[in-house]
């Protein structure tokens, strides 16, 4: 006869959340080759700064920084089992910063902090707002964010009525240091990329011309590599019976597809400064092509002389070319049903000066 | 007019194998971090020793070591085909050990010795028992075991009548002198578990709760991976045949699925010491989704002071959550058939007295 | 209002080119064991001079080269969006070389000079015949190839009336110095196959018993990790409304799926001195099984005592057992419609004195 055991880990419900608290996130990962040659195979990404040490050590690295992106999941993988393994919903993302790149052989790792709470009136659920911090084994800071998330209750019956709610700036701001070698040249013979920091405008739309078709193998083995364990990506058997009917695809990986495809006009924008805010509009599953537009938002100066950041608005659409919508959302104010990811970031890119 | 070549290796058929035989299984194969990352990407594995540096290193190794069920992998593979590419069944494992750890940038190659052969009365097909020892490039072991797989006869009219059966014991033995670093702390917060050996009980049962679906892709991935040519794992073509009707998953997929999921409730039995005995009740394919439950059958003490052994008995079911069920076999003692999987393995886990 | 940019790559069209015009292939790419695992995980491959460091050392390599197929789809990636992004048809290989070997942490880089112009009658397309040449971080070659691609027109009305149609050699030169060391010994329990130059006949055929299903995510995961961004591989909702119906793979995942499955029969040849010319002849597309045969078409003595030469031509088929083939050609002189590959090239394989 045997005995139920209580040490499974079933995450955390509104009620285990409390304004203030610290959670350490378990599993440090060391980053390998292996992960980033996982990553251009899932992605297709071609940024030369993340594929050619030769062209990292002519930018002043010491090899391949890893790709920002691909850290971002690493590291942000380790906190779905405390925070959102019971979440009905990823609900958004703010202030997140890259401020120290990341190399093979580091090891990344993660804390979180409770920052807000909000109940809902309902009294199934909350929302619990976080700001995570991810270091690497020096204690140095390599991604910064809050995000929040809706989760469920345990208890639906009484009401505790918290509702603090924090604020986020609009935009991650912009300091003096940004820690990414001076930029001396830029070989555009092997970036793929004539333009630079001067040459685009605000409001200039990029129609990126690339789809990508993911498949249930593709975004699977990409989440599970990130070790995100959240059931509705893997576990096709529970979620037939869901309205949604099939696995879910992390929205983790449209980011990704995102920015790869956005190489094919922004091949020079080699660094991810921040992500201001990234909203998941609509589901995606096995079997769509994801496509993506860009406009330019706002171009900002630094007091860096050879480089500047541009403020990018990525749209992901699926199974539509960008071509044949001109705006995201619809006359009611409504995401389009084909729009998928509307992410709000900053990028750095050398000014025209460092050309060669 | 071309002549047909005679270089073709269709495999060993019973007749080719003789008691005492030794076979030198060709493909020494070097392991590297694409092969750890591949591996993580396959299971979603998150054990803490072998996904960060840091943690290993804490443990009292230079780096991570290479996960048990990987390296069978990798190891067994290579013999596939000498001495299974014409089997109809592997019947079973026994005494599975795992002498000393294994890192990147090791080379594991693999000898084998038959150490028993039973012909079928039908005179279609044997029985083959072989001693298999894995080892590094110095020679030091990395694995040990013996398995039987059914083969077919080339000849199906003579019958030789062998029937030399070795004996097997039921669990591998526990050695005085375990290869492990002395532990001295175990940081639950890298862990993701707070239970230590004596938490456990005999008799208690863990219901993990993830569940993870299966594709075509994944699977071959991770065969040709570990260099395993079964052609039952690889061509449809030829499976459409068969009453099978389409590919065979490896049944060391569902091993190392069982062990992922095994996570949930087992954090801190980051080592594999043996196992015992394995058994694939039932197929898997395409599109299956692998839960697992643990039973602890045993707690074993060792002289060390910093470790116990917990002797586990892993069940893995298809399409089915382990709370659903209560034994894996039916009351006619066969397994359900949604049970794909019986493994009995021994874990080390640190005691109490390490927990930081 | 968005203003549409013009900073996109749409790729070259035939008017683009001209005789003599160089261009360099932008991302330089840095090989790591992540590819190499990756490689082995898409095709299976067990040549042990790429699987094991001690085998290479054995040969007198600092450590296991790069496969020389997937060198060949690394590097050739690059040349995609400058040549054939917009081509209609790859129509031909020719006198392909790999002179130095590569290894991880090298970073290989592609120029190519256009040598031939030919336009098509109807004004709509036209042939480019390139001369490529790839250089690791020193600049020493590493592999040097012909290729021609008809690609589209832009202004279908006028017509140049070009044609300047280079001539090449039915096969790649041999030189006298081949960049392999001095092969002491070959150990054939490592290797796999005891069969040595002086076993094969011109003439010889090896009916490959392997055959291998190919998925969607395996090829695309493939062609992703080489860079090579031809939309036919990865935009399933384009490819919906074209003939095909579906993703076509990348003829070069049948190169690399030949190369592996030639395995058994030719473990000794571990090396692709050349690849003489080759055809796709046929599309391949998710669900298909590839097998292969080869047959010894010439043998070629070196002045090099240790190894000799095999040309050998390899014929790659869908969903068809070699053994049901005799010619890959019917008796109106055109390929059979399984016959996906026609592969003529020239492998290095050492001789019996070696053997040991």
């Amino acid at each position: 006869m045997s005995k139920i055991s209580n040490k499974i880990n079933f995450g955390n419900y509104f009620e285990d959340f409390s304004i203030g608290q610290k959670i350490v996130h378990p599993l440090p990962r060391t980053i390998s080759e292996g992960d980033v040659s996982l990553y251009i195979a899932f992605t297709g990404s071609r940024f030369s700064l993340h594929s050619s040490d030769v062209v990292a050590k002519e930018f002043g690295y010491e090899k391949r920084p890893i790709d920002d992106i691909l850290m971002f999941h690493l590291t942000f993988g380790k906190s779905v089992q405390d925070i959102s393994l019971n979440a009905i919903a990823n609900l958004g993302y703010a202030e997140i910063s890259f401020p120290n790149p990341v190399f093979t052989g580091d090891t990344v790792s993660m804390t979180s902090k409770v920052i807000g709470l909000k109940e809902n009136s309902n009294g199934k659920s909350g929302v619990v707002y976080v700001h995570s911090i991810g270091v690497n084994q020096n204690g140095n800071e390599v991604l910064n964010f809050k995000r929040w998330v809706m989760v469920h209750k345990k208890d639906h019956e009484n009401l505790s009525g918290i509702n603090e709610v924090p604020t986020f700036q609009k935009a991650t701001p912009i300091l003096d240091t940004i820690n990414i070698p001076t930029i001396k040249c830029v070989d555009v013979s092997a970036s793929g990329g004539v333009y630079f920091f001067e040459d685009y405008e605000v409001g200039e739309r990029l129609n990126h011309p690339e789809g990508i078709t993911i498949d249930n193998s593709d975004h699977t083995l990409a989440t599970k590599l990130y070790q995100n364990n959240a059931k509705v990506h893997f576990n096709d058997h529970m979620m037939k019976s869901t309205p949604m009917g099939q696995r879910l695809m992390y929205g983790g990986i449209i980011i990704s597809m995102a920015r790869a495809i956005s190489f094919n006009g922004l091949q020079n924008a080699q660094w991810v400064y921040a992500i201001n805010s990234g909203n998941h509009c609509n589901p995606t599953y096995a079997g769509d092509t994801i496509y993506a537009y860009s406009e330019i938002l706002e171009k900002i100066e630094h007091k860096r002389e050879d480089i500047g950041l541009l403020r990018v608005r990525t749209i992901a659409l699926k199974n539509q070319n960008p071509k044949e919508i001109e705006n995201a959302k619809g006359e009611d104010g409504k995401y389009l049903p084909n729009v998928v990811l509307d992410l709000d970031y900053t990028v750095v890119i050398p000014k025209k000066s460092t050309k060669k």
